[in-house]
């Protein structure tokens, strides 16, 4: 019997290229999405697309509702989102950078939470989480030392962990570039025209070009010589 | 400035206590309850009833939906409610306990994790959770070991851990036996004839007095020699 994986599926590019990693190592892969408020559906539709196209076995749309919480620009519509300089082809650095206003209080925290509760009636072995250094910018659920303690206490929170079956954290983007991502996809055969990165993608899921997200993952496209298949709205 | 504290307030005994115990400290409360697919809203009134009454600042109820993935006696129609013998009043052994059906899968993970969401917006302290050495009888995330990793991940996923604000979870139950947590409750006012504890009430709030938790809850008044408030069906 093949493994089971619950893989976090956000229809961006980080999370389909783990969904392609997890299935190239022959897991039975658990594709899992939310909807937590965000802006636009189109994240949503892009997330069942690539579930299916990369054959998960099931995909499940988790509603929870972190507006009721308010206090970030990606779920509070009185916080604008914020814009990169799209001249400028440079990545962020993680270490120099703020966090960001689009942080989500305890989004991966909150994520990973359901990832656990799905897994232990699969009994999965293992949760697939896209977080790297590049989303990182400032994020402090996207760290490794985040991903160790959250493991950690997964293995103590449940009754698979208590019976001694580990589940692991698997985070295979975690010290890659955007290029390195984007490069490992495409030899997956990742088709990442079908994936929306874009903070405030129009409804058919055509990128704005101009906010962070937008610029981090047309640099990637660009540091890996490898054509942006993005569709952006101009 | 009052220190604020996120309570987690199911509508049951336990989490009541645990509220008039923070308010008795002086703490500014602000109180979470779940709506996660539980059979009846009867403990969700309950629980709006003692935010107001304790006087908590605000009160939140998130609504989640556990069923997505089944699997347990209190999310899953299919699966029946066990019951206790109702003519034995002594107290479950924990350590001699199996995991019961009852568990729902890593629920105080993410009731928590939504705690941890609403206590970084509030620049809160401090999380209250009602867990003891009673209601754990099996459930693995109602130990000691889970809460100190819990606290300890916590601290590593928020911009205000990050930022050095160290927040706690506080279980100031986990070591008391159901008597003593009457008893503190009944000294601080606690009007437990409005908390539901039964796995099964009425759309009135009535308690069967036949499952595990009426039975649990019973022997806690009888133990402390405090006369019993619960309305019960028959």
């Amino acid at each position: 019997m093949q493994a089971k994986a619950v893989v976090l599926v956000s229809g961006g590019l980080d999370s389909a290229t783990v969904l392609a990693m997890a299935k190239a190592e022959g897991l039975d892969c658990y594709a899992l999405s939310f909807d937590y408020g965000q802006r636009h559906r189109a994240e949503l539709d892009a997330a069942k697309k690539i579930a299916e196209s990369l054959g998960a076995a099931a995909h499940r749309v988790i509603s929870i509702d972190l507006r009721q919480f308010g206090g970030s620009a990606l779920t509070d519509d009185s916080i604008a989102v914020p814009t990169s300089d799209a001249a400028s082809f440079e990545e962020p650095d993680p270490a120099a950078a703020e966090i960001p206003i689009t942080y989500v209080p305890a989004r991966n925290t909150v994520f990973l939470s359901f990832a656990l509760a799905w897994s232990e009636l699969l009994q999965a072995q293992s949760i697939h989480i896209g977080v790297n250094s590049v989303d990182y910018s400032g994020y402090p659920d996207c760290r490794r030392e985040f991903i160790d303690a959250y493991q950690n206490m997964a293995n103590l929170a449940t009754k698979t962990g208590v019976e001694g079956n580990a589940l692991t954290i698997e985070t295979p983007l975690i010290d890659l570039t955007k290029a390195d991502i984007v490069s490992k996809g495409v030899s997956l055969g990742v088709d990442y025209g079908s994936t929306v990165s874009c903070y405030q993608a129009d409804s058919s899921g055509r990128a704005c070009g101009k906010c962070d997200s937008c610029h981090i993952r047309r640099c990637g496209f660009e540091a890996a010589g490898i054509a942006d298949p993005t569709r952006y709205v101009a």
